[in-house]
């Protein structure tokens, strides 16, 4: 079932074309919900609210009057997204809040145009991993293979598409957690240009690097939703300059840089999969080796920690018991951050920017592999990989930071699976606020490898 | 002499009418520097250097091609302006630039339009203290009094001004470095808003709290010298939305705030002083309980001190003993800082900025007294005033720290002295970037208490 799984697009032209009701897709949503259950996709996902919802856009399809292409289409939404029906916990036991007045931006645009906010995802707690190992409903499992992890921190979402739950559902992404479960479960994910989509309503994990996005079966899928991200929001100052969604024209021939160097390593495996992907995408591509990798990476750490640290540091004095130990001790050790050290990682970040800008050769996108290893198994630590020995947190976040760090739009494409069955992706990153641009060159290397149109 | 010195104004008459040349008036600044030698108002002057400019200056008069209004005018420059003829020490042993390829700027557009750069102006070493009593070359001393401080830590640039050796000088302003030495000398002093005025080649004490400003004789000089600070620098990002100098029409009927409440305390003397000239200044004028001052003042010191160390934290492990005792002690401290409580603080302002443009009453201007006391004496530690007892450092930034923190343009004009003959000087602060309005309202209060045109 996995691999033949409905598209957004196709929802959209079933249900314009009344091939079936919004009531029957929601109900054959639920249903596919309780099969795979084993997944651990949801915390929260109620029948009456799921309900309630498709029966009024079926009704305003009966009257000709749908308030959008999406109108009755289920999304699944990440635990970290204010909704007012659902509680939104962020998967701790710290600080959940049992119940909001407000909508995040986004989830009220999809809710203004119709779409039915199915239920929240799981997530690594507070969003602060990447392996959405740590969870106050326990991990959630890979859709290709139980014993794997989905990668996270919205590995609900990831498991809930890649499971043909819902065709689409919305993550966010601060070091790849949009991006890294999209590539470990083999699905297509979207982390737009920092201050490109609200921010309003997302529990942030580190302000300055969190940008909400999109998981779906398609590039198409994915282009479906921005208009209901992109765009200026009065509620979240980053947007203060972020235009709306505006398709780009297709591209000839972009030039892409394959990142290499000290600090850039991935398995031969990934390695050979990715690079006949490059080969067999028939793109204009030459290796870049980037020096000080390492450097930026411990930067990003810095301001992603000192970041976390602040905005908890109210709920850490009141509740510490509530996190996760080990939550808890990512917080503590943020709090021993010094403000020098956070300035010199701001000043690398500005060094980073002027890098990309200038240092480089003239390039449309850069291209790494999504994950230097297929999905770890539950329960395992260390990966191996290139002459590296890292933590399995770090092995997922391994290439991902750096699109955070620069606030650049990237893009993870499914492009094989490994021999053991584990699907494995490619990551794309574009230019800042030149998202469409990036997903115009994803379509031309997806259609490629993937034949989609 | 003081109540009589040469405006600015008045020299770029003078040289236009041909009354005296740039050569003769640069000789008479050189012997009044001489003479006011023991204000230590400077640590580099070279007559070789200035005659060679002036020279030079009316030559071009001579042919009938000055290249501006200030064309063979005297500006005295503090010592963190990088300049290509004078070494750039901050007034300490610490790290001097005994050269540079590269002139600030704001010297550099003055040097194309023909104006003298005189020489360099004593200043508490790095900018990092509001006496000018720590400096490598020793304090700088008051021409109301020899035995009072100038305030700091643009001293020697008010120094400079106020025994009329120059018309005009340039300062910088962190948290008042600008206005205290003008108040407590005397004159006028400008800071601009944050990012109106490049920063680029002056060494920096807190890049986000920074301004680079003039000191003069009144409002009508300090404008003359505005186009030459005004405006974008490709050099300094600060100033990417920059506009260029553009006078404001004369404004009828300010609104005026006088903030007050806990934290913005003052000596009756100061207090009697300052009402007495908004009265006679007859603005439309009300008082405004301002809360939260102390708890802002905290954050501005948090930004600053990290900031700092963070500039110093090279030169401060090569060489610590560079560094003054205090000096070495407020950077030692400032390493100290922790990211959370620095983000603590950066939040805080925003806090602030919004604040001031939500939560006040509609405002033009906002008013306090420059200092809470008349200009301390050499040597005394401590200030006493409306029931605090404070250190002389923080009696001087008492109040201007409010203006760099939320980026606001602020403005100090003369309006009396003490029983002591000690200047008084009140300050204005306008809303950010609208630098302009600010002079405006300046000129409106400046004409009916001092009678200037």
């Amino acid at each position: 079932m996995l691999e033949k799984n409905e598209t957004l697009t196709q929802q959209i032209a079933a249900l314009a074309e009344g091939s079936y009701t919004a009531t029957s897709l929601a109900k054959r949503t639920l249903v596919r919900a309780t099969q795979f259950a084993a997944l651990n996709a949801f915390v929260s996902l109620d029948e009456s609210i799921v309900m309630a919802q498709a029966k009024a856009a079926t009704l305003r399809r009966e009257a000709g009057k749908p308030l959008s292409p999406i109108d009755g289409i289920p999304i699944a939404v990440k635990d970290n997204y204010l909704t007012k029906d659902y509680p939104t916990t962020a998967c701790s036991n710290a600080g959940p809040l049992e119940s909001s007045d407000v909508d995040a931006t986004i989830v009220a645009n999809l809710r203004a145009a119709g779409a039915i906010i199915l239920g929240k995802t799981n997530m690594h707690e507070w969003a602060y991993g990447a392996t959405n190992s740590t969870s106050n409903i326990g991990a959630t499992y890979n859709p290709h293979n139980l014993a794997h992890i989905t990668g996270g921190s919205s590995g609900g979402s990831a498991a809930a598409v890649a499971s043909g739950i819902v065709a689409a559902a919305l993550g966010s992404d601060t070091g790849g957690s949009v991006r890294i479960p999209a590539s470990a479960c083999g699905i297509y994910g979207f982390k737009p240009s920092y201050g490109r989509a609200s921010r309003h309503g997302v529990l942030p994990l580190s302000w300055s690097l969190d940008a909400p996005g999109p998981l779906a079966n398609s590039l198409e899928d994915i282009e479906h939703l921005l208009p209901y991200l992109f765009g200026r929001d009065s509620k979240d100052a980053s947007t203060a300059h972020a235009k709306n969604y505006k398709p780009a024209a297709k591209v000839e021939k972009p030039h892409i840089l394959n990142l290499v160097g000290n600090g850039l390593e991935r398995s031969d495996e990934v390695d050979e999969i990715v690079c006949r992907a490059l080969i067999k995408a028939d793109v204009d591509c030459s290796d870049y080796e980037f020096s000080g990798f390492g450097t930026y990476f411990a930067a990003w750490e810095t301001i992603l920690h000192s970041e976390a640290s602040s905005y908890h540091l109210n709920l850490l004095e009141k509740n510490p018991a509530g996190f996760s130990a080990v939550t808890r001790a990512h917080l503590e050790a943020g709090r021993k951050l010094t403000a020098v050290e956070l300035l010199e990682s701001q000043k690398l970040r500005a060094i980073l920017l002027q890098t990309l800008s200038h240092d480089l050769p003239a390039w449309d996108a850069l291209v790494l592999p999504t994950l230097p290893v297929p999905a770890p198994k539950h329960g395992v630590d260390w990966q191996e990989f290139g002459g590296r020995k890292v933590t399995t947190q770090d092995s997922m976040t391994w290439f991902c930071w750096f699109a955070n760090m620069a606030g650049l739009p990237s893009l993870s494409i499914p492009v094989g699976k490994s021999q053991s069955g584990l699907p494995i992706g490619m990551m794309l990153m574009g230019k800042p606020g030149r998202d469409e641009e990036l997903l115009a060159i994803g379509h031309l290397i997806d259609r490629k490898i993937n034949g989609h149109v």
